[in-house]
């Protein structure tokens, strides 16, 4: 009997039974935090080197600022402490004594760099200035789901300043198809990428573009944003460059970030019924050898076909299941739920022809291949499993992806079905209001491509075309 | 004139100078807290990525655990509460209200995640259980110094179980053993291994081993330590496990760290009148190489040579300087300053000869090369000074290692010269106390070798042969 709860049964349970089972975190006593186990946290190493290297390319160096805050940096910009002091976890006493100004742990970091920023930028030759730093933060949340939702979290924040709008809108884009490209190489995630409307924007924000991934539930996640800060926090920090033309400028800002969410956005696109399905690229184990045997010269004779096949194959993350005690039954289950791509078994019956079996997790399908072939077979194989996880979560999306043009429809179609709702929005924010309070849908994206037609909420002329969705 | 105070005119002004020159770190203004500027950061990501596949070859595994701990837990090991109290940052209030049990941020991780090694751990074939994170921690500072000592500061920290004590021995020894060979091929520092007094040791340790480093101001750092905490922990968080014999029995633990302190003791160790001097292993840029013209037309041949260059050396971390509007010598002071270990001139005349001029930044030395060598030259200078700054470093250990068999003697070297000293200890802790209170010596390690003779202070008879020094 599977240790998991079907996905059709209950989505929520199914979720936690695969963290659980996986072995990927566990929770914590302390509320709303948890500990990410070593299967669960190699997943997210993997994701920090690709996409650390990917930064760097970018010419955007590592930086570590601090994780306290002085509240009064959070108050000097208006919109931002509005957003974020209500998740602020807050030190009172340092050393034994209650400290002369309170400290926020950082529940993200522009207000505590760009105050100096305000230092390191003098001239335009200073511009432009990149810099990204790998760091935990704490947002006091209610409702807390591991890897998708939790008080404190790891990620990544971009933090940029240039010396115009031009240059802040490239560099918010640039970030923003850096996270698409590595959603789309490295996760297999197929991503809808837009603009937040001003109700869904970053606090402090000119405006955020986002990428939203959708879950197996119909539910959609919002896995990645860039954000162009225009000139808001340059005012509050007073950042200013003197020009070529000896002008003194306000600089133009952005900031971009991910976090241990995608961990959570790979078990809720890709997971099946059986458990987790781990694209090869970012599997902390790409293929695991079973060895089957009944008698000890069996053995013998199997495990040393493994280790042969282990080192024909020493390029990828290779483990072999010795385990004694267990069958072999309850090892594929166990690889199985942790979402290995590709299983090689190999028994008495295998090694006389020369062979082995590959399961493949993304189709469950099991092909017989000469132990010869591995070596080259593998790789294509592997970068075909990575491939398929990618199309069939892509063909889930556009499956998933429904226009309505009238209220009745669209509360019809989020009832049944879920996905991304396709519908006409005048672009004032109390239809947007509404259409929250009454259905809990919100506005995922605003598309570049114009509407024709009626806003789905007061029926007048609506010229944004707008992506709902009920979000994690 | 040199941006960079002499280190025989003021030794801390000269570091100070140093990390601000260098551009390693930056005040921030939150107290006791540094920001850490791309260049410190990217020697702190060369240390973490070699260290972090050494750690992984000792089949530990990394995972991650909430930054805040319940006081509670802290308070359930007495030893450790009356160690680490005294420094916790202590958050009171979460989203906007008063929490209504106190959350200190996390000095140490010891009781956080002992309390989950007791649900993890249940059979002897759950142990050993070896885990490693890497983290940031706080712990309230009086006097902080960039990276030598800070609030906070970014550290690895490993933590294990094992069946019983020899367990835990071996895997104390094997972290120091670690670290020291860490050190000596990879940051080319000789440290001075041994176990700590009990004085000296962690709170709630049974021992604590340790590596010293000796600044070249003769005062001494501590590097990395590695615990043996006993069954200390197992005890205050029950962590027990059924043994083979079907007992119940507690579990041995160890824990041990390093962090951004490293970063600090290759500025002290290393450094010379002239500002950093790194050795290439861990050096962000290993060759930089600066362009010499006075014509457009020199400056485009020379520049098509120093690409060339580059190119032959792509093995390495290379930089060309092409900065317009400095002179070449104003740049070699700069990256001699940084501690780049090889710069190559490069100028018309060179080009002539098909030559280049390397100059060592560990010597000064400057020797001419054919171009077409450089391939092969390369490799083995920079394995050459990255021999030789351990070399002169061992050697000033060396020859700052003194004996003083009675007081008199031991506050004249003190006061006069500095570095370990080496002399007899009776074991008694009011002796160590007195010693410290006058001098404000302490002893770094004990020696595994015997002493015959008489305590430094008492005059009665010592077996214990130990290193004092003033320490960092």
């Amino acid at each position: 009997m599977s240790k998991v709860t079907p996905q059709s049964q209950d989505f929520s349970k199914w979720y936690l039974d695969v963290v659980k089972e996986a072995d990927m975190a566990d929770y914590s006593k302390v509320k709303g935090c948890m500990v990410i186990k070593p299967y669960g946290y190699a997943i997210w190493e993997n994701i920090q080197q690709e996409l650390n290297q990917r930064i760097k390319e970018a010419d955007v160096k590592n930086v570590y600022f601090p994780l306290l805050i002085p509240e009064s940096f959070l108050n000097r910009e208006k919109e931002h402490v509005e957003g974020f002091a209500p998740e602020c976890a807050v030190v009172t006493h340092g050393g034994g004594k209650k400290l002369t100004e309170n400290l926020v742990i950082r529940p993200t970091s522009e207000t505590i760099m760009y105050d100096t920023f305000s230092e390191w930028i003098h001239s335009y030759r200073d511009l432009p200035l990149k810099i990204n730093q790998w760091a935990n933060v704490v947002r006091w949340e209610m409702r807390t789901r591991p890897f998708l939702r939790t008080t404190e979290f790891l990620w990544q924040e971009g933090h940029t300043a240039h010396s115009d709008k031009a240059g802040a809108d490239t560099e918010a884009h640039r970030a923003l198809q850096m996270y698409k490209d590595f959603d789309r190489e490295f996760l297999a995630l197929p991503v809808l990428t837009g603009v937040k409307s001003d109700k869904e924007k970053f606090a402090g924000a000119l405006y955020t573009l986002t990428t939203e991934a959708l879950a197996r539930d119909g539910k959609v996640i919002q896995a990645g944003t860039s954000h162009n800060l225009g000139t808001t926090f340059a005012k509050s920090f007073n950042i200013k460059y003197q020009d070529v033309d000896g002008e003194l400028k306000e600089v133009w800002q952005t900031s971009w970030g991910v976090s241990t969410r995608l961990v959570g956005t790979l078990i809720v696109v890709h997971g099946d019924e059986k458990g987790l399905r781990l694209p090869p690229k970012v599997a902390p184990i790409q293929i695991v050898i079973v060895p089957i045997y009944k008698t000890d010269e069996e053995r013998d004779a199997v495990l040393k076909a493994a280790n042969q096949i282990k080192n024909d194959l020493k390029r990828f993350r290779v483990q072999i299941d010795e385990r004694t005690g267990v069958t072999p039954g309850f090892k594929f289950a166990e690889w199985e739920i942790k979402g290995v791509p590709a299983r090689i078994e190999i028994g008495p019956r295998d090694l006389a022809k020369s062979e082995c079996v590959i399961a493949r997790r993304d189709t469950g399908e099991k092909v017989s291949y000469e132990q010869s072939e591995l070596f080259t077979a593998m790789p294509k194989l592997l970068d075909e499993i990575q491939e398929n996880l990618y199309q069939q979560a892509l063909k889930f999306q556009q499956d998933n992806t429904r226009s309505a043009d009238n209220y009745e429809d669209f509360k019809k179609i989020l009832e049944e079905k879920g996905g991304f709702i396709i519908s006409g929005w005048c672009g004032n924010e109390k239809c947007e209001s509404k259409i929250k309070d009454e259905t809990k849908a919100t506005i995922r994206v605003i598309s570049e491509e114009k509407h024709s037609g009626k806003c789905l909420m007061c029926g007048e002329k609506a010229d944004k075309k707008v992506y709902f969705a009920k979000a994690y």
